[in-house]
C-alpha cells in the first residue's frame, strides 16, 4: 500500500479531483470483465489523466518511487490485464477519449487512447470510410485496449487484426520519456516495426498516449447468410468449403446447441434450439457481387447438410443476427452465477477436434459450456458458466481449462487469438511460445521498463 | 580479411564445395542492386547453406570470432542491405529455396528463405490461393528478402505488406540459438509479436530460416486501366477521387513524362511520350462487380481531365502493361551509365508537393529523373540516371537525395516505404525517426546480437 505522502505527490500532480482514492471508488476498479475471485485487487490510487504531459508525469514519479502503473480503457478485458497486481496506480484514460485528425484523404485518424471503437467506426462512415476491427464489445472498448490485447473480432477472417491498422504511435516509456514509433504512412520501411511490438503487449512496455489508424473504404454492402446444421463436424466442413470457393467471407462465425438455446432463452428471437450448430456468414462489397456471392456460398451449404438456410439483407435484420451472437455471453450469465469466457485457435483443418476435444473436457468435468467463435479464423471462445465459490467446481474448471489449452497447443494452436495472456493466462506461456522467445520478451521488457513498473505480472511472470 | 584458419574452420563445418573464396567468386557478391560505388566491398567467403543446422553452426562459429554474417537471397535489394561491411561471411541461401509444405485448408504455406516469391505465388495459384506482395522483381527476389526489408509492390494499396502475410517464423540468433516466433494461426494474441519486430530488421537481429504464410483466395477476376493525364497534379486527383468512391483499386501507379518517354524508347509499346503522367488503375474483384468498378473509375477519370483511356481485360494486355511498368527501372538505365532507384512515401494528400518537388530538385541539380511510383499508397520511386564516375554529377546527386529526404519527410513522410534503409540511408535515420525510438532499436539489437556480427553496418550506425 501507498503511503500516504506518495498519494499526495500524485495530488499534486494533477490536481486533487483526478485522484481517487476512497475504498468504494478503488472497488470499482479492482477487476476487469475477468470474472475470477483471484484477480481482485484493489489499486493504491486511481487518477484521470487528461494530456501526454500528465502521463510523463504520473509515470516519471512512478518510476523513481518504483510503483506500478496499469494503464486502462473501459476495463473490458477478459484475461485480467488491467487491473493491479498489489496496489499501484490506474491510469484511467477515460478522459483522453478525442478524436485529434481524421483525413479522408490520407483514410487515417489519429486518436487518444480513450477513444471508444464505437466512435471510430461511426466518424470513419461518414466520409465512407471503415475502421474494420470488431470486438464484440466494440460498443464500449476502447482503441488503448485494442492495441495493447491486439484485438480483432469478427472480421479478422477478410480485414485482418488491430495490428493491420496501426500506423504509428506515441507512446511514454517507463521513465516518462514521449516517443514517436513508425511512420504517418501508409507504409514504412525505416527501422524495427516498435510500433507493432507494442501492438499486443498489454501495457507492459510503453503507455500509448496516441496512435494513428489506417482505415479503408467502406464495403457497398453487406448480407448475412444463417444455416443450422445437425452436427458440429458438417458446419466446419461446411466453413471451409467456403473458403475453398474463393469467397472470403468478412465472417464465418459459430454457435454451438448450448450458445443456441441459452441465447435463445435471454432473448426469444427464434433461434432453432434443436440445431447442433448454427453459422453466421457475413458476406460484403460491391452491390452487383453479392448475389454470385451469395449464391455460392448458399450452394455450398447446401451441400453440405445445412438446414434452415436464411438471407439477412437488411440492416436491421442483420443488426438483430449480430446482438444475438453478440449477447452470448451476457445470456451464458444466466446460467449460473459466474461465466469465463476463454480463447483459443487452432489452423482450420483442426477445427473439429477443438470444438469437439473441449466439449468433451467441460462435460468430462461437469461444467457448463457454450461454445461461439470466428471459425473462419480457426478461432473459439469456450464460454463457461459455473459458480466460482463452489470450490469444487472451480478445481474441475482449472483442469478443464488446462487441459483445452493442452488440446490447442497438441493441435498446433495457441492459447489466445484475440483476448492477450494478461495474468490469466500466464503459467501457461510456458507450454505455448518457444521458451527461448520468452527470453527475448523479457530482455525487451528490461529495456522499456527496467523498474518493472508497467503493468507487472501480465505477460510473463 | 579472415585469416586462412578461420575460413578452414568454415569449410570443415560446411565441406569444401559449400564455401566460396576465390576472388571471381568473391566479387559477385560485392554488390546487390543498389547502384552506389561506394558499397562495393568483397565478403572474406560466401557460404551455400543448406540446413538449419549448418545456419546454426556457422553463426555460432562467426559468433565466437566476431566475424561480420550477412544473409543473401537474390540480392536484388536497393539499399546496399546484403553487402559485406568490410569483410566476412555472405549466407547464400539460393540452396534453401524449398516449399516446405502448402495446407489449402489453412490457406498457408511453410517456406525455406530462399524461395522466389514467383514460386510462391504460382503454387498457392494452383488451388485458387494467392500470395499477394509483389515487389516489381518477385520473379527473382527471395522471401526471405522480403520479409529483411519489409517489402511490398504494387499491390499493397488492398493487399498491405509482407508484414500483413507473416505468421510464425523460426530464426536463428547471433549465437546459433534456433527460436520459433509467432504462433501458426491466423490470429495470435500470445505474448510480444517478435515476428513483426524480424519483419524489416534486414538481417540484423536474427536470420530467418522458415517462414510460415498466410495466403488468401485469388480475386476472380481483375482488370487495368491506363489514363494519361496533360499535368500531374491532375493525375494524383484523379487518383485520390478514385479512392474517396469508395473503390479501392490493388493499385494506383504513376508514371512521370520522363518515365514515360524512357520506357516507350525502350520497348515501343506504343506509350504517349507527348503526356505528362499516366495512371495504371488494377481493379480486380468478383467478375459480377467489374463492371461497376470499372464504370465508377471511368467516370472519376473523364471528371478529372484525363485523356486516351483504355481498359485492359485479357490477361496478356495486362501483363504487357505491368510488363512496360516493371521495365522502367531497366529503361532509365539507357540514359546514362549509372540509375539509382530511391523510395519515399508522403501521406497521399502530400502527393504533388512531393513528385513536382523531387522534379524541381533533380532539374536544379542538373539530374535526369524518371518518376515512377505507387502513388494509390503515397509512395514514389525516383529514379535518377547519372554517371556515377562523374566527381560533378555525384556530388549534385548526393545533395538531390538529401534535398528530397528534407522534403519527404517535411511533407509528413519518410525516407523509406518498401526498399529499407541498409547501408544506404543510414546517415538520414537520425533527421528521420525520433531519436529515442533509434535508442530502443540499438538497445533491442544488443539483445538479439550483443556482437554485433548480424549485418553491421545496416539500419543504424
Amino acid at each position: 500500500m501507498l503511503l500516504k505522502n506518495k498519494i499526495n505527490s500524485i495530488k499534486s500532480i494533477l490536481g486533487n479531483s483526478k485522484v481517487l482514492t476512497s475504498r468504494e471508488e478503488l472497488y470499482c476498479y479492482a477487476q476487469d470483465s475477468t470474472n475470477l475471485r483471484e484477480n481482485c485487487v484493489l489499486p493504491d490510487c486511481v487518477v484521470y489523466v487528461e494530456t501526454i504531459e500528465e502521463v510523463q508525469e504520473i509515470l516519471k514519479f512512478a518510476n523513481k518511487n518504483k510503483i506500478p502503473v496499469v494503464s486502462r480503457g473501459a476495463g473490458t478485458n477478459m484475461v485480467a490485464a488491467c487491473t493491479c497486481p498489489s496496489g499501484g496506480i490506474i491510469l484511467n484514460f477515460s478522459r483522453m477519449n478525442k478524436i485529434l485528425d481524421f483525413n479522408p484523404i490520407n483514410m487515417t485518424m489519429r486518436v487518444q487512447p480513450g477513444v471508444v471503437l464505437k466512435d471510430i467506426k461511426e466518424l470513419a462512415l461518414e466520409e465512407g470510410l471503415f475502421y474494420p476491427p470488431d470486438p464484440s464489445n466494440y460498443k464500449v472498448s476502447t482503441i488503448g485496449g485494442s492495441i495493447a490485447q491486439s484485438s480483432s473480432g469478427a472480421r479478422a477472417l477478410k480485414y485482418g487484426t488491430t495490428k493491420d491498422y496501426i500506423l504509428s504511435l506515441k507512446v511514454v516509456l517507463a521513465d516518462g520519456t514521449l516517443v514517436k514509433l513508425g511512420a504517418d504512412t501508409i507504409k514504412d520501411a525505416v527501422g524495427y516495426h516498435l510500433n507493432q511490438l507494442i501492438v499486443g503487449s498489454e501495457g507492459t512496455l510503453a503507455v500509448v498516449v496516441e496512435a494513428d489508424l489506417k482505415l479503408i473504404p467502406k464495403p457497398e454492402t453487406r448480407q448475412v447468410i444463417t444455416a443450422y446444421f445437425e452436427s458440429i463436424q458438417d458446419s466446419i466442413i461446411a466453413s471451409t468449403s467456403i473458403l475453398k470457393s474463393k469467397i472470403l467471407p468478412s465472417t464465418i462465425d459459430f454457435m454451438d446447441n448450448n450458445s443456441i438455446r441459452t441465447v435463445e432463452e435471454f432473448s426469444c428471437v427464434g433461434l432453432d434450439v434443436t440445431k447442433e450448430a448454427l453459422l453466421i456468414i457475413e458476406l460484403d462489397g460491391f452491390i452487383s457481387s453479392m448475389e454470385y456471392q451469395i449464391e455460392t456460398v448458399l450452394n455450398i451449404l447446401q451441400n453440405n447438410n445445412a438446414k434452415d438456410i436464411q438471407v439477412a439483407k437488411e440492416e436491421n435484420e442483420i443488426e438483430k443476427i449480430w446482438g444475438s451472437r453478440r449477447a452470448s455471453f451476457a445470456a451464458t450469465t444466466r446460467l449460473a452465477p459466474d461465466v469465463v469466457s476463454d480463447d483459443i485457435i487452432v489452423p482450420r483443418e483442426n477445427l473439429v477436434k477443438l470444438v469437439l476435444g473441449c466439449k468433451n473436457i467441460c462435460n468430462e468435468n461437469n461444467l457448463q459450456v457454450c461454445i461461439v467463435g470466428h471459425i473462419g479464423d480457426g478461432n473459439i471462445h469456450p464460454q463457461i458458466a459455473l459458480d466460482l465459490d463452489d470450490d469444487n467446481q472451480f478445481k474441475q474448471y482449472l483442469d478443464a481449462k488446462s487441459r483445452m489449452y493442452d488440446l490447442a497447443i497438441n493441435l498446433g494452436g495457441t492459447i489466445s487469438a484475440e483476448h492477450g495472456v494478461g495474468k490469466e493466462k500466464i503459467s501457461y506461456l510456458d507450454a505455448t511460445l518457444d521458451i527461448n522467445s520468452i527470453k527475448l520478451m523479457k530482455q525487451i521488457k528490461k529495456i522499456f521498463d527496467p523498474n518493472n513498473i508497467l503493468n507487472p505480472g501480465k505477460v510473463f511472470k
